[in-house]
């Protein structure tokens, strides 16, 4: 049985992971006989009301324990796990990779990458175990490993502006319409737009769906 | 296009919406072209740790705000929603229900639930439109509907303990196993175990998948 890590960075979609992408990854993994690792990273997060869509100014909660609401208890810190347990690696997407495990929302191409986080895509890669991203997620794919010059290929979608700053951090940025993925057969690295195009959910099921069946062939 | 509301009660298994059952409810709903109308009650909430189970004592978060999570932000306050401008209604599980919704965790039998849920529930079922239940769930339909002698017949599982509860509300509870479901032709509800009994994701998915098509056919 594929065992597969999966990063989560919070829960909701403006603080955390984007939650419909995460579910859709755990029922597609799950779907796919995969045995599923929950991580995520044992820091603080700032929050915002969903409601609003407002910052609330002074209030934090735990990137772990937020993440444990979608992993139902079930989720490790990050700094407990190594590639050497794994078979596969995958990132949904949400607010929560670009402000939590990367600070991308904030600093764009100058930003910086949680250590653990780094160090997990380092050796994944390292060991020629498939990587697979969504949403934003690549983003922070393009930070880890065009720093080590991999010249990564991956998808954010059709965003001009994102685009451009993730190839501007070492990597080659490939537009994919929501319901397609892009992959990058050197680094074993499959990326799919979800909801950076997605106007509903079953858009981004599609791509998250084609992602994982992809992930699992690289694994057969 | 059918119309069909969802009730969420938070986010998050134990103090909330079941986040696997609400987002397979939702992508289920979406791949079968109904337009969904997500809903919450504006109260407060207690706080469960998901990572460690424990309550988080004296820490409160509002129902409303946390479903808007799950929501991508496009949930309504459930007492602006009628009945009329609905084709059908449908509740995933979580502590929420049994918590939020309901008392039903704290009081079992002598629950009481939130008056605006109860309104909606009791329009649903008077306009003769189908209302679908899943996990814990059917134990707040059970009240609702069991108060008025409609004599609602569904299930929870096979949990015997919830079985008998749900029956001293005036229901009849029909066994079931996780993959299936319950249909009261009458009333016209629809009832499946989801995480009572499920032990993975994908058991969850196929007994609410099936709910969603049952559901469907009701209103075609």
């Amino acid at each position: 049985m594929a065992k597969v890590g999966v990063i989560l960075s919070g829960c909701g979609v403006y603080d955390g992971s984007e939650i419909h992408e995460t579910v859709i990854t755990l029922l597609a993994l799950d779907r796919a006989g995969a045995e599923i690792v929950m991580m995520a990273p044992d820091i603080e997060q700032g929050v915002v009301n969903h409601l609003t869509g407002e910052q609330e100014e002074g209030a934090t909660r735990n990137v772990l324990v937020e993440s444990a609401r979608i992993a139902r208890g079930n989720v490790s810190n990050i700094a407990d796990i190594s590639a050497a347990e794994l078979d596969a690696l995958m990132i949904p997407g949400g607010f929560g990779v670009a402000k939590n495990l990367c600070d991308f929302a904030f600093k764009g191409p100058d930003c910086s990458v949680n250590p653990e986080v780094a160090r997990l895509v380092r050796e994944i890669v390292a060991a020629k175990k498939p990587l697979a991203a969504v949403c934003i997620a690549p983003a922070l794919v393009a930070k880890v490993l065009g720093a080590d010059n991999l010249d990564p290929k991956l998808t954010i979608g059709t965003d001009e502006g994102t685009a451009g700053a993730v190839a501007s951090m070492g990597a080659t940025h490939i537009s994919c319409p929501v319901e397609e993925f892009v992959i990058d057969a050197e680094n074993k690295i499959i990326t799919s737009p979800a909801y950076m195009l997605a106007g509903r959910i079953s858009e981004a099921a599609e791509g998250i769906e084609k992602t994982v069946q992809a992930l699992m062939e690289m694994l057969a």
